[in-house]
């Protein structure tokens, strides 16, 4: 059915004008948006990989930082992220949007533009969503649906496996931070908020060429993110902080201890960190940095134990906050 | 990965506290909640059904009504009522939760329980989530996730077709009527509202035994969701007044007129509106009310042209709001 199927009314109205600005399908789709539920096809010899996101007014983000176009990219980037830490290729999203009764489509329609965006970079399509009201701020949740034929969970790395990590890490924390101070961020901390890449090609092409053992996006932190793939395997990640790429506008901080505290403490860079199997990613590591376009960083080892070790032989002292983002910890207010 | 495995916190706790009260897992799930995402094993001879369905404080229920389990339970029963609404049977949901910051524990314990008690009851499971904060109120988005051999669209129905609908409308309409009004609410209407059945059973059953061309479930209202099927199916319905059930609560109206609207524009019945075939679904009528304990009832048939019109034998009149529900027209505060 096509959304011009459905009936008429200001709610549907909404509907079709947010669904037409992100024109952006799925080639496997038999039942598209705009009936009760959406129907994929699906290859026998892959599964179904899943996930949710919710990005959220006044905590995600505020309406005064950046257009509704980047809150609509961002937020399906952060969605398909989830995806690139599987390694599975995106099939596409269903989108909940919870917004005030005054919302007009325009709004809508900027939003859709956004989501369109990052969808089509992805190869991915809207499967479906739902419109519903807010009582106050706006609201989006995404669920994520790729297919992956051998996903790569969190769980898998041992003993002596190395640590890398994609990218660079600090650039979206360091735009929150400058609007947090009523400032207007680096134009590099601003496109790293507003335009974050989920790292899908290059979770595929790493799980095709290397042996990888776990594998997680950067949505809380480095340090706290790699306590989850310390939680999940069972293991000690031993971490070097020396070796830490920042991304560039941390270069100019005053002190270094402010730049690290953004890159290991700040969320939502969506690089991924993962752990291979002892040398079987240095081989790759050049065309890899070749074929992307950006580096490619080991970071660290893993080890028996539990929980995560800061190391630093040039002796830098590990910054506070290094557990990485806490939705619920005492203080935190985002 | 167990959720045991998700690093230390309180935000983890949280969803730890969520995960254990809501003890409904699908068997077909490769790596369950905790990870980057859920990866679900998929038959190749069906399709995935997707829907999204958000719930929001304020606007579909307010904390005075009723537990905190009413609300998972009836967020939950939404959502899965979009897969009876394809005559899917259900793998299960992903939740993501929006709540305040001063959440405690046993809340989303508690809606947990209402969630799991669902689940469990339609043999689904949870697949994942998402736990993030919230300025002010709770919102609830689940997706569910479903498999269906011939997934019933709601674009089918063709002229001379009959449609029926199960069960009796209104009742939910009934307790938030009252509440809206401050008064206590029949208990069957405060039931019809706190554990409404999606459909799931009957919608497959009926799509075995009978010649199905169209199917939808009412969440916006019959009148509204039989407009849907009109504009889907590029056909119009011709409804009978007389014939419409209505929930026992409603017969207690001093006003045929008032308990007529709450059935007609009144939403969230989750019954089931469908078409089919002439013919086709009077053989096993007397079977599905015994096997569901619920009735089958012919409402109208399918003509030529377009839109709903209701007509009444007995002379009655169609009372005023007969659109439905939609969020978003003007007047409406919910």
């Amino acid at each position: 059915m096509k959304p011009g199927r459905m009936k008429p009314g200001p709610e549907f109205d909404r509907i079709r004008a947010f669904i037409a600005a992100v024109r952006a399908t799925s080639a496997s789709v038999e039942i598209p948006p705009g009936d009760d539920a959406a129907v994929i096809r699906w290859p026998s010899e892959e599964s179904v990989v899943l996930s949710s996101d919710a990005f959220v007014e006044g905590v995600h983000f505020e309406r005064a930082w950046v257009r509704w176009e980047a809150v609509g990219y961002r937020a399906t980037a952060a969605a398909l992220s989830d995806l690139a830490a599987m390694a599975a290729r995106p099939a596409g999203v269903l989108i909940s949007l919870m917004v005030p009764p005054e919302t007009e489509e325009s709004m809508l329609g900027a939003l859709g533009e956004g989501v369109g965006e990052c969808l089509r970079r992805h190869g991915a399509g809207l499967l479906g969503g739902d419109l519903a009201h807010s009582p106050s701020v706006v609201a989006i949740d995404l669920c994520a649906v790729g297919a992956a034929r051998n996903p790569i969970s969190r769980g898998g790395a041992t003993e002596g496996d190395e640590i890398w990590l994609t990218g660079a890490v600090g650039g979206a924390a360091a735009a929150v931070q400058a609007w947090g101070r009523s400032l207007e961020p680096d134009p590099r901390a601003r496109l790293a908020f507003e335009r974050p890449t989920a790292r899908i090609a290059e979770a595929i092409w790493l799980a095709e060429h290397a042996d990888l053992t776990a594998l997680i996006d950067l949505s809380d932190g480095l340090a706290g993110d790699a306590r989850q793939i310390a939680a999940a395997s069972e293991a000690s990640l031993r971490m070097d902080l020396d070796a830490v790429p920042l991304a560039p506008p941390l270069s100019e901080y005053v002190t270094r201890e402010a730049a690290l505290s953004l890159a290991l403490a700040g969320g939502e860079d969506y690089e991924l960190l993962l752990c291979s199997r002892e040398g079987s990613l240095d081989p790759v590591r050049a065309e890899f940095e070749r074929r992307f376009q950006i580096g490619l960083t080991r970071v660290g080892v893993v080890e028996e134990g539990e929980g995560v070790a800061w190391t630093s032989a040039s002796g830098e002292s590990v910054p506070a906050g290094l557990d990485g983002f806490d939705h619920f910890a005492p203080g935190r207010t985002r």
